[in-house]
């Protein structure tokens, strides 16, 4: 790894940025060459977040294309949703490759992206282009890429528990149930009671009941896994829960008639036992979030409920972590043609 | 309510001991006489919670059944199961009216109970006579019981969440699904590491994934609310968050053809509306653990994912408050002739 | 108590009022009749705080001083200082009586105020008429008073571990140190990024480090338990500590020569044996913030540090309970010629 | 960097020892060798901490000096106080080099140690030889010691912020107050009630008011700063607070006459520019837990409250990390030749 790839976020002080910055900071094969921020431009990275003085310390800039096409080979784009349909196609154009982290490129379908965004999309044709970046799901394409969307945290976390079940056929493809629950970094760095200490600690309660936005994108992808002609509806209930970090999924789905739980292990090995990332627990034990918490790890446990002739999976991810900007450097990786562990294979925190 | 009635709790130091005695000390028609403690005989109850210096600062004492039957005219025993059903024929004998927060009088039929519990009971003629104590499913047969068995905090959110859709036959009584969070008081006041603060806060799991005894408590009500000659089989998954107190269920059922949204809300209006305890929350508010923190509230919103035709119905409680011992105050104000929700109407906290 | 006391609450929907709200709406004493809200008129205070919905369900009003002197005995202002001032020269003229529970009305010297609060003062001359609102020290005044003034929070919680020191002359008056930390609920509340849970839980700080404004109304009434003509100069350094409610003073003072540890204890005893809701800690005890949490109640502790010839006083009082509304509470008691302890002699919460 | 020194960490699964894994299996330097648990030979380290799971997986031994001496070339004591004593002469004789973290050899003076720590001490005479390993105070002795006694946690928040003021007899050496908090982690790994999270979170204490052990540590060394021949008395008060990890001393001192706020500043900067691992603060920033956290950092802002007179100087570091594993990591690098920041910069976590 002797040159090393230079990188550039934009969106840098939100928490995707903040945690792309930490993981970025210590990669051996990355430099960080440009931080640009909207609204604390003029500052350095450490007056918004302290933590980094010493150790990450660059200055925040204005969105510059043109600066950025100058000191960049690949710019990660961590803005809302619409910001990013807009400045996305000005850093393609300059020749650089995208990690986006929105929701705007991750979807085939432009018609569902704008039912699911209420936008119209300013640059469809860039979605053929796209690659969902989930690495155990598309990991030669997000090798190719110019530009990857970078998946929501909640599809993350169901696509990991579902592939096996879906890609081998075990379950029914109707009456799926996603259950997840997330941390409150989940909404962001923004001042609002609902998220401020007093009202959110000691809470606990679920939101967009029916139709959060991330069912769509669940949704897609599931039926790609499925092998369906389109999308494969499951319901969808996202919570929120007093953590700083973590995302737990527990998925139920009706098993076909004869599968038994050797099956099911089985098509779970199969699928993971080569996945660095993925750890499939032993039986007996459950994700906690906190054992994936500041890592790129997915921690999976499925379990038979023959009584009730489903199968339940659980997930835990980091939403920042493997929900987002640690998986977004697993793809940069690929991108940048390193090792796809590359400056990810560090304990998160036993504590 | 001249005369009071003399109450004595066993188990007083346990959690919902505890919680039995912060309600009861501001109650206007009990007088606690007894505190029974096994674990802190001849201390006060303000050593071992200081909050109740210069309140309800009975000594505890060793349990004596002859003592209780002189002592009080009503007991509640706050005991691990097993040990309840060694102790209440005792009280019973004596004349004493109980109310048991164990597993142990719960069930109608024993095979259930001594499978669930992986125990032979001594006393299962008891079993007939026991009242579920659901005030909201039961209230007239609590009224005239001498032996009321405490409802599960599970099952109490997940049956009052249920009660409608079942007793009005409006979804699929196979592949109900049971996804509950509980606050970390659930497992009681023990020492070990699982529960401490360093390895509970800013964690998130599920435990007992399949097979947790409150299943057959729920399944066993919900057979009974369905109009089923047997057990309804539901798939029920606990989860652990980082609260003190708190439980959310959110349940799924398959609505059956026709059933509109419209129907659905009369249903829990119906069912609801003369419920002082139970808030059914308007639309596109969701129920959340702190608005019913320290109460006897059950806060429910009822939705419909139409889409994936099913029926999700989301339920909050104090696992501690209508989940425990303000729920048991409610059925003790029946079985001794006060007002249902004398003691209890008091807001909980908004912080 | 027959005929109840009208009372009106102006600021209900912060965190005082709340409180305010809370303890009000379950008082024998007290009507309340107004609740006024500049930011939510309109609206129901359970549209706020659900968790009053069915307690405590006022329509929160725009500020109407006739309406208020029309409606109400007595007023409660929880506004932010500069407001206060403005509002309580209006409903005094109206015959109301007022407690507030700013700043505007703390001090006896107005150059005082005005440097603490860089604001000119519009009404200095009710400045004499107005009683701190402090029952254990101004019992007798603030039964007579028309305008009272609740004191600050951190003030609250350090006179009180400070009068028997002052008062017996038992330390030296130069070098007192007050060292103490609050719930983040006193900030109030707002939407700020700083108090979110994500950057407030899992963190703590000290703020204000030199110079908060509670330095110098702690100084004032220092200096009047002391005897002195004028201030008693501390240093005094605020906390903040990721609790929602909550503070803990730690005191250091100079022993005065031959001020043995029996003497000290004997201070104490004398001072607040007959203070209900004063508790003074057996030997070897610690006050925590959990066991006043929610009640009215301070609990204290003196030891002597001997090597370092200084005494240490631990005060842990709620800052919203003792430290705002409830201590309100106590007042409104007096001003309305209840009992000082009326709807007070609750246990906080034992967990 | 050619060769790794091969470490090994008796009581590797207390939390001191977890952070040492976690630091050292990231650690260029270092090969991780030995890992010795006397609760939980013979699992696995991920066993215990699933975090580590494919990253730090050594098996846990039981404790074999020889099997240390032959797989080892340093080996690292995080064991209680009275069990070091016994444990690191045994690896001393066999010719490791040793660095402890308990109390056990952080004295010059045996008198202090068995009055402190109410043991008899089995080797004295390694107490003349033991360094006390805060490398800010002695780093050319560590790197050639033999056996380092890793600081406590409270004595290195306290000297670092104390260091400046002492060497340049800026305050009086009478009347030293260090007002500290710790997170719960310090307490260790254990089951108790008193740190479950029910009884822990939301909630604020001191404890150890008067006599607590690293009183006795922090004079030593204070004696040794301001060139006394003896102890330097200070007042120290000890609290918890609801954090894992995180502590902040807030330590006031009496300035000497004359002693300006430049001056004060003058000192602290000659002192640590040069420190890497010590962040001085601009004016009006305080220092705050979670800046410091999962790092060796300390944050250190000196202040002037000039009406008082007093110098107001506040320190966080992670007490398990400066406070503990990543100080101890920090020597062992001296120990071993290695570069003072090697594996250590590192940001901690901005969230």
């Amino acid at each position: 790894m002797e040159q090393k790839t230079r990188i550039g976020v934009v969106g840098a002080t939100g928490y995707v940025g903040m945690e792309l910055v930490r993981i970025l900071s210590g990669h051996p094969g990355f430099n960080l060459t440009c931080l640009v921020s909207h609204s604390h431009a003029g500052r350095l990275m450490s007056d918004i977040y302290p933590a980094f003085t010493r150790l990450a310390d660059l200055p925040l800039q204005t969105l510059d294309p043109d600066q950025l096409a100058t000191d960049c080979d690949l710019v990660i784009t961590a803005l809302p949703h619409g910001v990013s349909s807009k400045i996305v196609p000005q850093l393609l154009e300059r020749g650089l490759k995208v990690l986006d982290h929105s929701g705007d490129f991750r979807y085939r379908d432009v018609s569902v992206y704008e039912k699911a965004y209420k936008l119209s999309h300013p640059c469809p044709e860039l979605l053929q282009e796209a690659v969902y970046g989930l690495p155990e799901l598309y990991r030669d394409a997000i090798s190719r890429a110019r530009l990857v969307a970078n998946p929501g945290c909640y599809p993350t976390c169901s696509l990991l528990a579902l592939k096996p079940l879906l890609e081998n056929r075990l379950v029914k493809t109707e009456g799926i149930i996603i259950d997840a629950v997330s941390g409150i970094s989940g909404a962001g760095r923004k001042a609002d009671v609902a998220y401020s200490y007093c009202e959110a600690a000691e809470n606990y309660k679920a939101y967009g009941i029916v139709g959060h936005r991330h069912t769509s994108e669940i949704e897609q992808e599931c039926g790609y896994l499925a092998g369906l002609g389109q999308p494969l509806v499951v319901s969808f209930t996202p919570h929120l829960a007093p953590l700083k970090r973590g995302m737990l999924a527990t998925v139920y789905a009706d098993l076909l008639p004869d599968v038994q739980a050797d099956r099911l292990q089985e098509a779970y090995l199969q699928a993971y036992e080569n996945e660095y990332f993925i750890r499939l627990l032993p039986a007996g034990r459950s994700p906690e979030t906190s054992h994936v918490a500041f890592s790129n790890f997915a921690d999976i446990s499925v379990q038979i409920d023959s009584r009730a002739g489903k199968a339940k999976v659980l997930c835990a991810i980091d939403n920042l972590g493997k929900g987002a900007a640690a998986q977004a450097v697993q793809s940069l990786n690929l991108m940048a043609g390193f090792s796809e562990g590359e400056g990810l294979k560090k304990p998160g925190h036993a504590l």
